[in-house]
């Protein structure tokens, strides 16, 4: 009897083996691209590794300026997120540190302190700004496409972890948009209303052309 | 003044020869797959068999012991719904046929008793159980990702079809996901509680090793 | 040592409570109606009988002129599926019936056939006509928005059901939309190209005005 | 100091490098196509001319007849488009110009009246017709699927553009749907009640054959 | 014969009629409003002016310093489009003018030109500008979420219509959201890099504290 | 001069005024709930408190005999996430502490190990096993709707916090949705195979009946 299971099984598991190549599309990140993400990796080719990374274990490179380094796991650091509509980044702040204010333009995000205090905001399309001092342990949510920052409020290093609703979240830096391209200095003055010397200034720190 | 409205069609339809292609896209099963589905077929070698399929019109073939079968028309059986966000299959149930405790990890599902009667079933995350014996042309519906299973509740053998909200809705039986891999005994028994003599006992019958 | 699991399941359960929520949302078909669906009925007022419909089990009513009946399973009769992208519908065609051209403007149509033969078809954006008869478990796609038709196309009656990829799919049948309203004949001909007393003879027949 | 600060942003931009790839998808028209567009072209191929398109600065083909011309910037035509779930098109209306009844059966739409005057209008699965004479600076929505139609309503030349929430919004006429393919005459004539004579006389006109 | 017909349509119609509330979905303004939209107005109180807006008919308030105007076809004004995935708006430029740095957090743009001549641009998470002088009848796309901005290219006036990819796409204006609130100066000036007379300058012409 | 700007700004945000709406959709947990989520608390209601959430700063309530604990942040505790597709969970896992078998019916889900070592894995609809020993850093990615597990690896506490690609991503456990309701226990063994003594005396820790 044991056997009739075993044969009525295999009848089960031939739809299921069919099924089985859209649980997860792990990126083949050689293969095309498209909007909704990378093309699948064969599925006999995929092993644990592929949804495991370990990149997020150590503290990113931080600059003794802004004190602050920002490590992405986004689909193209791991791979096994494609397509679900989620992945990962973690924050180190140092004493004193900054991620300057931003977007991600395709996501929203959840921001949890594991280690010390963050100082984090956002400002909505109203330009009412929500801000807030975090201790370890609370979460932030920062709504899709919003400009928001966060700030080391304390006196010892802070370790924040970041999620976002895609796997590929975008991440448009304010500072770098504006003064770290060749977008001529009296375009950006006149849609910022910046100060010509300020414009000049910031090109020159951040590598701006024209 | 006939020509003339040949002429103005030709020009409309410029536009509409290039809107066809996505009008539809019948999977290329052996391109590369992606999140969203298959890429697409050239449309010039797209024929009326690829939005047609036959395979449901016969019986699975069904096990003496379970007494069922399911007949799966997911996108690799059935490449004309790709990204149409709807596919189908054929529930068999002899006298006693059952079709046991399972997920579709990506759909929801409806089926239809077509003949005979059969008790359906689904838990929630609140762990509520609906369940009901249902009759010819009776219709139930278990949404996405819940345990559910269907029972022959009758004296006669049980046809079904079921619809599912995607091309792909993948099928996760609860018993071969346990007890037909090699996932270890002690494993299994940690996160399931189960006995380790049932564990080992269904892993015999169903294939599992370690 | 049983009652810890009883209590560690207990603090499990807390959050399983608070998410069951969404693993539905049966419709409140008296509450507020919005872009995604109807509002939900507390999970508390939902019964299995919110997820079961008996409405497919007979023949629609039946017309001796074009002998076929279309009986939908859509969210305003069958609450469960709200939010869930699936629906259901049967259609009777006695011998020489027709569902007449239609569209359903918002989702993509599985047919199979249960009993009998259909002549079924659709029309692209490129004006390509892909048509096929279908005999008793052949199954037949109609992708989303594309005019389609079915026709009995053999001795006996037939009947099939209908699945589509959306709770509300929509149906508007070609013939209605253009005849049986108050849009002027003026109108109708100028962007039909048919004939006056084409259209004229059509409006009396369906009840249009004007 | 300022080295300081290009070193941070360096690695800062280590994580927008990679983001950066789905901020836009411009698709790769010789590239696989799939049900979520086209595969994205490689993004240092890319220059602004991929997001910007001149097609419609100039009225298009105006046939005597129909007085009116469609020109579509899908993403076949405007590259730029693709995945971002939003296109645009141009219709110039002679007067008595007409766009005949047709639908999109993937997309909305919203027309904006630029020079002269034009009754929109379009049909739901009610039966319902909603038209209206729009006047230079007017908007009007066509919701997802519906037939609707637009008439040059003065004694000017018409200009409008329209938009669509999809990137290949398709584009069905009704009269080229049923009148010039191969689709038989009788199965026409069974499935919208139009008579011989009419459907024979419009296949002529359309090329139609069968 | 012609009764007959009356009579099946009028079977087919009891679905019809059922389906066609989801058509469309014209906000309830003073309803419930929803992650997906506002809740929907009750069908029969629904009329052909819900579906057109006049309000883009005629220039907004130019200010002489900006010398341009933005005026909203979103959801709000436009009731219509809830639930659609598209809305529109209408911006004047007058000679000199600019639209300033801006985001829209939820939608992709197009623009079409319709008068005069414009300099539109945008910045992607990888810091690269795509921008252009656009002439009367170029359009250009604006991928969600990221900086962009419009300018008065010529020497006259210039017109310019925009869809978005959204009932409601959001308006994030870069000074507005830095210096028209309450965000602490020091916090402003350590996200962004911006030197204090600068930001205290700004903040006194937009009307910002602290 | 500085006048003007704040007058063309006054103007622009009006138009930001009105889309401010929709940046984010505070859940109001006393309001209707619909497919999409709940309905919106109105926007000047809101306050920072609404997108921060303390809750997951202290462990859950852990059992001596499974030793762990999850804590929601899902919608209903955190109604900042409304409408977002992202939310969190803590995971305290003392040492031997398991969280068991379980599916989260509608998102996939990451998780990061802040302390100790767990050992993870999921099966897929193939019943292929994947399952790792991850370190403190690491993060691990569960495909939507698939089984999985977490086991305290280590010689020490382990934490753990998750993130979900859904406001509200349900939770369904499997010996709960067995064993702790009123399912028949011959329906149980139909469909799991499993032995009736097994099924009884789970149901006996559980809280079963019948």
């Amino acid at each position: 009897m044991i056997l009739y299971i075993f044969v009525i099984f295999s009848v089960l598991s031939s739809s299921s083996s069919y099924a089985a190549v859209n649980d997860f599309c792990v990126a083949d990140l050689s293969g095309p691209d498209g909007p909704a993400g990378y093309s699948c990796k064969k599925p006999d080719t995929v092993s644990v590794n592929d949804f495991v990374y370990s990149g997020l274990g150590s503290p990113g490179n931080i600059s003794k300026l802004i004190k602050a380094a920002v490590t992405p796991a986004f689909v193209d650091q791991f791979p096994g997120v494609n397509g679900l509509g989620i992945s990962l980044a973690r924050l180190d702040l140092a004493v004193g540190g900054v991620i300057p204010m931003h977007t991600h333009p395709g996501a929203s995000e959840v921001l949890i302190v594991v280690q010390g205090s963050i100082c984090a905001g956002f400002i909505t399309s109203a330009n009412v700004v929500y801000f807030k001092s975090l201790r370890k342990g609370d979460i932030m949510v920062f709504p899709q496409g919003l400009l928001h920052f966060q700030i080391n409020a304390g006196g010892t290093p802070a370790l924040a972890f970041v999620s976002f609703s895609s796997a590929r979240p975008g991440l448009q830096i304010l500072d770098f948009a504006l003064f770290a391209n060749d977008l001529p200095s009296e375009i950006i003055e006149m849609v910022t209303f910046l100060d010509d010397a300020q414009v000049k200034k910031l090109k020159k720190v951040l590598g701006g052309t024209n």
